[in-house]
């Protein structure tokens, strides 16, 4: 495993920053051309024959084929993961090993592209040592541009540092969950089985919201839950400071690797979704890159009570208190 | 009551765009003061001093005072309905009547504002003759500005025709609400009470959710299922059309007057939340604003089977098969 020198991984910080701008243009405009408003005859006639999930498609592979060039060509040693390149699911083994390596995702929140409801980005992370060094959230029709590198500090916009409320950063509400912004998806798997992971993922769904003293004592009554279809941007408003708490299952590497970069730069705290038996006790580990089960906190400081860790983890064992273990393992593992 | 002539509308129209920009400059400059990014000594002091949840009854406040005071000077035989101004709940009857009447909203998505997450808003919307004829929703943090009066169309930043995929408008999905995003809150109801709001909510939450066959044949398989904590923008994303379906319980005016009117601009179609006994064949009435229950549909051009409007009154169908009753009811009423 070689070093990386402060020098190189400016570089490269640099080069992840114009490769983000650059593909979120090129998502921008294949959406705009959908909408009518630029693009060639050739396009036009293009947009009116195929039907939304084509053009998806064709997006999706053509930004991962441009961003995929420019990282190959600048970078050849690195290794490449991008969503379209591994045919999901197939592989038992962890993507990520010490090989530094470029994660991307294209497109993440398909769905909402499609129907062109704003909560999609470009999603590109640099990850050394199986740690992800840099990432890289570009939301072009939210404006809203994510980017950190380790030890350099993690913005909004490249301006704005996060969390956005820093001076200072509040604690944790010292009734958490309560008073939190709850995150979480429904996601695809919606099969009606009982005991089944979307019937887990309600069960939990609902301790978090309901009532302090309902559901048998585990009422959480958070303050909202939030449901927006992309992971990644899920995790850039966790190191925003927006969402308290996001609680995810089934997440691929490439969902995740560049939100993971930029909240933990951020000062948030990333850890696994199943409650470990002794919830209470247990110790609080940064989860492993793959491990597709998600719990993340966002960055928090102190109270008069306790450190911004300690409230973290405080709040880490409330949603373990009231979620239930979801059932996603890596296919063949 | 008075007629109101083109040129009048026109003119209030283009006062209530200023308005709604003026007004979104002042939510996005207090929201920049709390992060520390703009403001005198004076403020970031004050900031420092008092919790979220008073800056933003602050902020709440001073912007209905603005917005009532440019309203009034401008035109004082109007009616003015703000959420600051009522106590909410106060009132036994309808808020909206023939008189000529802004209804507003200064800050809709409020949690989202306390906790900066950028899906908060204001609503200002002119009604007359009980019909919203002009909206205007601002969301400073997303760089959104949606719009409409009657007949001259429905906007996003005053260029975008809404729904932004117009050329031609889409058909509603053949086995909808299977396809479509649908579009749902939690809301502030918690009760763990059997057979609640919220337990009716989370039940009909999982029948639009869940695979078709699944829940004893009410499964809907939507596409997606999203929560924004902001009626106002709910609406406004259902306008936009990245929304086929938007379903709540206990908004009040305010919460939904301008997106009802930018809606209905743009060819959605709104309804009452609640099915009615005989939900496969009762006629489909537009809502009446007040009534607290609304089922909102986007705007769909014909397939070779059906016009856009069977499109629409097919999934509100589809909706009502799926949904329960909710007992939201004026107080008093």
């Amino acid at each position: 495993m070689s070093e990386i020198s402060k020098e190189e991984l400016d570089e490269i910080y640099a080069f992840a920053v114009q490769l983000g701008k650059d593909a979120g243009e090129m998502l921008m405009d294949a959406a705009k051309v959908r909408m009518g408003d630029v693009g060639t005859q050739e396009q036009k006639e293009h947009v009116q024959k195929e039907n939304a999930v084509d053009l998806v498609t064709e997006t999706d592979e053509n930004i991962e084929a441009f961003i995929k060039k420019q990282i190959t060509t600048k970078y050849p040693s690195h290794k490449f993961v991008g969503e379209e390149s591994y045919s999901k699911g197939a592989s038992r083994h962890y993507l990520i090993d010490d090989t530094p390596t470029w994660c991307v995702d294209p497109l993440d929140g398909t769905v909402n592209y499609i129907h062109l409801f704003p909560m999609f980005c470009v999603s590109i992370s640099f990850i050394h040592a199986s740690k992800p060094l840099i990432g890289v959230i570009n939301a072009p029709f939210l404006n809203q541009f994510f980017s950190s590198c380790a030890d350099r500090g993690a913005f909004l916009n490249e301006t704005q540092p996060l969390p956005l409320l820093h001076n200072p950063i509040p604690p944790l509400p010292a009734n958490a969950p309560s008073s939190c912004v709850f995150s979480c998806e429904w996601g695809k798997d919606r099969r009606d089985t009982p005991d089944g992971n979307m019937h887990r993922k309600i069960e939990s769904f609902v301790n978090m919201a309901a009532e302090v003293g309902g559901r048998d004592g585990r009422g959480g009554m958070v303050h909202g839950v939030r449901s927006l279809g992309s992971a990644t941007l899920d995790l850039a408003y966790v190191a925003m400071g927006a969402f308290d708490i996001w609680w995810e299952g089934g997440c691929w590497e490439w969902d995740v690797a560049a939100g993971i970069a930029i909240l933990q730069e951020a000062g948030g705290l990333i850890t696994t979704a199943n409650p470990p038996e002794d919830y209470a006790r247990a110790p609080i580990e940064d989860v492993r890159l793959g491990s597709r089960l998600y719990l993340a906190i966002r960055p928090a400081g102190p109270s008069p009570a306790e450190t911004g860790r300690e409230g973290q983890e405080r709040t880490v064992r409330g949603v373990w208190q009231r979620v239930r273990n979801l059932d996603y393992s890596r296919p063949g593992a």
